[in-house]
């Protein structure tokens, strides 16, 4: 390779647009619509009206006085007044600028200033979306209504034991699919989670788990399982398209066998445009952890924007290795590698749904009303080493693929 | 109608450009500078001067020390610094950099490093309007110079016992069509108005005065007539092209009959930019208010972004109706209601003005020096209640329509 | 001339983008790219990496821990990350997110997720830049590597008795160019610095010392001749292709004859990008001044964007006078005057350098490798006034030419 090679390097090409737009009528924003989306806490839904951007749309969430969530388009069909600024009702939202009012499924309930008698009402329609509440996070569907889904169930909504509970919403500044490439791509976690702990690279480094990558009914997942003795621990997490993942919250120490444990986090990456994604969270709970509501709402170390830039540079997260891949990571200059594997499946898992979609066909995910199942866990299983490190490599990654078959 | 819809009516089309664009050259733009616009009120003056822009272009208002007030380009001639960082001088501005002189009507009076005998400053222009200020308010003519109309005079100007006084400055973040629909919308005041004073909607609510409109010599006029008992008052305020209006500021209690009252408010909506609105106003003030000239020039409640989010959600007023009708309102998307007779009608008059200028002629409210009569008042009469309400609604718009034509 | 032409002089041509343009294949960004540039200050390099932008590039600056400076294209090439959260080590740099190693020249040290024995690092290369350091003055190549030039030796580097020191650095929001159209402007020391310092213009105003340019073998020069009695003090300031100039700090009181004082500030005008530039200076300062290197540092009055907007425009300086000749100085519109010889002649040295480089030829200024001769001085000479003043004026222009040549 020629060194001081910047000047021949320089080119900065655009990114795969097919992959990463996500507004109104591209392609990738057509497969997107597809699924129910997260689109605020209820927590966060006060008594006024919540301003959102979502896929690229302006939107405004609101409960009227009965409790119904609405989601509708942000600009009142009248004038086109933010009905941010609009007053929920009994039953719908009035607009502030001249009263109108519009139930949670659009239809246009009163046009006040009107005569008496007025028809007008009837063929005003403002802007509407399906919800759905699910454990306190508002969900709706952006696409074609005769394609509407049901809500998707993963199994680990209910896992005996555990609370599922609302858990942390954060932004960050970039395209969602690098943020979704970070979930498949387990080697990040011995790097950047080390440094951001303070951890610091010594001679002994290096100790990556071995890794593999499995396609699943539900999506996809990654393996990570490390030997400790006659013990081998696995550790699976789930991408579930388009943009949902779940994993473990706790580290295992592995000091004994024991069958799956699994207290899930499940993370949807929204888009609120091309170039902005927000993070929403469930997570099952121990009740004997003793948490609180707003220890679960709390995001983790370093996920969001909340620290000052000396401190980001000194102890990088995963907030600044994703936003700062360009504001839309630009695939044509990257060097993938075989720790990438997992990045370059998740990315085929969407092409491949975002040309279904294109076809007219259903993209893999929406679930068809079955109970959809999901394999993160950790499980610490007695497998003895075998003779040499390589035929012992070959038998943790037999050990993973076992544990997700069997589950 | 199809609830749910939202999908279908996503699709945002782009704005009016005809009626909304202001920039050089555009069709708009150049309909507006066929009229005197404000662009500064003289207590804002000071010693330095201060930099505008104004339908899209870059200025520089200034007062030298002979009190001759200066509205020129911002950039110099000479090499482009701006203007705001010269120095006012007995006749003049003096660019900071080389000391370059421009007087108010942009002839170059020094060039200070030339060798004496230079004669450079003969070919040296700087773009420079013609001014007129009245009642502390500063007017410039960006039109083409051989089609400077007359300052056009208004009798609201002179009311007898009345006082006329610079008033309130406020910006919106906005196209300017968007503020000025307002002006002709009085339905609005019915709800966004009764919102931020904290008024409820109740059963009763839509005591909504009878309404109407007419074109008037001046423009056009909306009358909002109230029968209280015996008596009908009649508000009448006028809309003159291309941007301004005027309303009476007190609210009459209509106790007895009464003749014309006008103490009015003449606001000017002028814009920034495409995207910006500064608005300007003069008012007619009783000096048995007692009013100081800082109250007179403090914005009424809710005119611009000087509220907390919070509150304004809450108690939603003119600033936030009007500018969240996105940063330029979508015509194509609105549903248009018997009540909105007077948007209709205003923008008509600007699209008639804005074509006859395209044409070569001139625009319709120009005056051509003679005193422009306008309508804006409030009346208290005596009409006893017709036999029903429909025959009381047509008398209450006789009635109002009688008062117009009888001024 | 036209009083009040505002409207047929608004219209604002785009600037002259073959003198203005820095990015990457650009043909002025091609010519500046032919010299080394600066790009940080020694002392802003911490133990963490510094993020910069030059000539409309990204890169990160830093110093392993062996002390070698690294200037690399800012993402990380394998999957974006931006190295600005990257760990310098004993040898090169550590991405943050999977722990890729780079050296200063962008070879691939380290792809530690990958499994023993790989060879994936030798095909990968991060984009990165030669340096040199200098007095404390960072500079990168980033040019074609095959025209890499000799680091440019200017005779001002040594000046006995004096020490060259890293002095100030400051940012302006706009063009390089305007930046250095200002340091061939002698005239407007007369106007703008005598305003700044509160000086007011006067009947005697206009002492402008008599004014002369010439091409040089580093570039050109100024000279500024005054006559005191029979003493001419001359003084040279230098313009070295493409974007480097160097004055003398004192100002002269020429009370005796004296032989060339040389305290220069050399003063590079970087550009960030198009529409943002930063000044670097290194300056040969005395020791008997008894100044510390946070006082060498400081930017002098009114450099940079420090002062509040009220004390701006009432004591404009360079920062305002250049930064407000809009983003990019539009040449098309100016009226260039006999005082503006020294920014025509420089803008024809860049254009030719320009050309050159377009030609596949050298520009002029890379000094190949021998000290530069550089004429920047303050000297006090006697010279008997001639007769009468335009022969005295030929006299001071004789004197300055000779004191140039004959250094």
């Amino acid at each position: 390779m020629t060194p001081y090679d910047g000047y021949h390097r320089r080119t900065v090409p655009p990114p795969d647009r097919e992959l990463t737009e996500v507004g109104p009528g591209t392609p990738g924003g057509e497969y997107l619509r597809r699924f129910w989306q997260p689109v605020a806490f209820e927590r966060d839904l006060g008594d006024t009206p919540l301003r959102v951007r979502i896929l690229g749309e302006d939107l405004v969430v609101f409960r009227d006085r009965r409790g119904q969530i609405g989601v509708l388009h942000l600009h009142c069909a009248h004038r086109g007044t933010s009905l941010e600024f609009g007053i929920p009702l009994e039953c719908g939202i009035r607009c502030c600028y001249h009263g109108w009012v519009y139930d949670v499924d659009g239809r246009c309930l009163e046009t006040p200033g009107e005569p008496a008698g007025s028809r007008l009402r009837e063929r005003v329609v403002q802007g509407a979306y399906p919800t759905h509440v699910f454990t306190g996070l508002i969900f709706a569907y952006l696409g074609p209504p005769d394609r509407r889904p049901d809500f998707p169930m993963y199994d680990s909504y209910a896992v005996p034991g555990l609370r599922l509970m609302p858990a942390a919403t954060f932004a960050l500044p970039c395209n969602w699919l690098q943020v979704k490439d970070n979930s498949m791509d387990p080697v990040h976690t011995a790097f950047l989670h080390a440094l951001s702990s303070g951890y610091q690279f010594t001679e002994a480094f290096g100790v990556v788990p071995e890794l593999d990558w499995m396609t699943t009914e539900a999506g996809m997942v990654y393996i990570a399982t490390r030997r400790v003795g006659d013990l081998v621990w696995v550790r699976v997490c789930d991408f579930m398209p388009p943009n949902v993942h779940q994993f473990t919250r706790e580290i295992e120490d592995a000091s004994q066998a024991k069958s799956a444990s699994r207290p899930v986090v499940i993370r949807w990456a929204v888009p609120n445009d091309d170039g902005q994604t927000t993070n929403f969270e469930l997570a099952q709970v121990d009740p004997a952890w003793g948490l609180t509501p707003a220890e679960v709402a709390r995001p983790g170390f370093g996920q969001s924007d909340d620290r000052p830039y000396a401190e980001r540079q000194r102890q990088p997260a995963d907030f600044d290795a994703q936003s700062s891949q360009r504001r839309i990571a630009v695939h044509d200059l990257e060097h993938l590698a075989s720790t990438d594997r997992g990045v370059i499946m998740l990315r085929r898992i969407v092409r491949d749904g975002i040309r279904a979609v294109a076809r007219g066909e259903d993209p893999a995910g929406l679930g068809h009303g079955k109970i959809i199942r999901t394999f993160t866990q950790d499980t610490v299983v007695r497998v003895p080493p075998a003779a040499d490190p390589d035929e012992d490599r070959r038998l943790l990654r037999a050990t993973g693929r076992d544990t997700v078959n069997s589950r």
